[in-house]
């Protein structure tokens, strides 16, 4: 069989995408490393262009666009930072980009997709209602589909984080990202396993978007109809790919509650003094809420994003 | 006439501290960057810790203290990071600390100092009201006095900051450090002096306590009766040995309003992606209001901490 996603293209998209993104810092924290008792090491995409890791697959997927197909531009749908990330490789490449979100989406993100020079496209807050949307634009525009996530050159563009991360810290015992369509997470989950064979991988995800975690445990996608969560980034659901990588590649999928997530993006806040939104806040409510055993590990976390509304804070 | 304070001073302070103080990083912010058409490279203390600069200066003054001195325990009076640093310099040596502590200090830094083991003791917010009461305490308690800005050990520490940025950007044009009661300032002065004697140094402080670029215009210490800014770190006015190195060795003291504090403070919120507090922002207001022309410079600035009450946000 095939893999959907190998190593080699996450490599060549790192080399692709070099020029266009920021090599990110690793931060570490006292504060978190006393609480847990072990090494954390925070790869800090939150302090990314456009605020998120959304622009390394968006890039990686825009620049390996053949010339004509690239003339038509671009389209997606998202519930933000891919639109965002999209919008932004489009405009760097000069060709235009759509961008199908959902109404309930925050106007923080509306406005930073807008301000990155997309056009934004308006649907329902389901699946179906993005898919219809992007369709019609397709239709309409000529444009090429760069998914979200289900995508192997996107997938291999979000791989670049932990690619990056494992150079930089290369003993690492313990790998966790969040996972919300799972591109992130299958893009660690590919570079990890060929950089550090014995390192564990290991997603989280909110209760209330729990399609990974019931996927895995199901054998098949299970779609949750309704997801309710603060995580506004991770709401989506696993595709085909990255299921097939997911369950090839990830050792377990830990779930969090809205309230630790919360409390987790407090204590970044407050003691780390950096700004992650929901989405990324959910690895380290994982480690605190000891949903994954860490003491004395070296333990990486993909701090996926801090693309946050400053006037509308969950606490 | 014997200088107050040496670059000795604070390459000895450097090893005294070293292994008690984070090598805090230097981040880069390409939003900042396309504003102002520069490049500025942001020594983040926020990420210190207990979340500011302060701690460094604490530390060498707590680890300079002979033993039969050091028994009695240290005091200062502060408007809560010092305070807080003292605390944790303090409880790490095994010595007990008290801080006298206006009354209308945060609640979030009372918590602080608190927290960190210290025992508060609550004056009127001026110089004279944290003066007496520490002069009580000490006549009680045989503490030693740990200044919070005049004290040349104090002000050695602080200076390791701008030796790390130094060390790690050797080509600056231009250094910008916060000015309050002016340790930090005088500490990177003499650091920048000594490492890279083209490079011009800038204070930066609120209209509302503009006693540093008074005194520097009177020629002689200017306070501010009734200071009156957001920047709750920068309400002091500095001290003969903190002014006698001012005087000498900075270029120039910017001041910004409040409002530039602010907009300068959400700006590195939302764009840079880290918790700054009002009186690490004042450096970048003084950037962003052009009070400074960097065109083209290389620039480095000292974010001297981000401990702010996530409850109480000034906007």
């Amino acid at each position: 069989m095939q893999e959907v996603l190998t190593f080699a293209d996450i490599r060549a998209a790192a080399v692709r995408i070099a020029a266009q993104v920021n090599r990110t810092p690793v931060l570490r924290c006292a504060p978190l490393e006393a609480e847990l008792d072990t090494q954390i090491f925070c790869k800090c995409e939150n302090f990314q262009e456009m605020g998120a890791f959304k622009i390394r697959g968006a890039t990686n997927a825009v620049l390996s666009l053949l010339a004509a197909a690239a003339a038509h531009g671009v389209a997606t749908h998202s519930s933000g930072n891919h639109g965002a990330a999209l919008a932004l490789a489009a405009r760097r490449r000069g060709i235009p980009a759509w961008v199908v979100m959902p109404e309930n989406s925050s106007a923080f993100k509306k406005r930073a997709v807008a301000g990155y020079g997309a056009q934004i496209i308006y649907c329902e807050p389901t699946m179906q209602g993005r898919e219809a949307a992007l369709a019609r634009c397709v239709a309409e525009t000529g444009a090429a589909v760069v998914h979200p996530f289900d995508d192997p050159v996107v997938m291999a563009g979000q791989g670049t984080a932990a690619l990056e991360l494992h150079e930089e810290i290369p003993d690492l015992d313990l790998v966790l990202a969040p996972v919300g369509g799972g591109g992130l997470l299958s893009g660690t989950a590919v570079a990890t396993r060929a950089l550090r064979p014995a390192c564990r991988i290991i997603g989280a995800e909110p209760f209330g978007a729990d399609d990974a975690w019931r996927s895995l445990q199901a054998g098949h996608i299970e779609p949750v109809a309704h997801p309710d969560t603060v995580c506004d980034g991770l709401r989506a659901t696993i595709g085909p790919l990255t299921f097939a990588v997911l369950r090839m590649q990830v050792d377990d999928i830990v779930r969090v509650t809205d309230a630790e997530v919360i409390a987790a993006m407090h204590f970044a806040w407050e003691r780390m003094k950096i700004i992650i939104e929901p989405s990324a806040a959910v690895v380290l409510a994982a480690l605190r809420a000891a949903r994954v055993p860490v003491k004395g590990l070296r333990v990486g976390v993909i701090l996926s994003g801090g693309n946050v509304d400053l006037d509308h804070l969950p606490w």
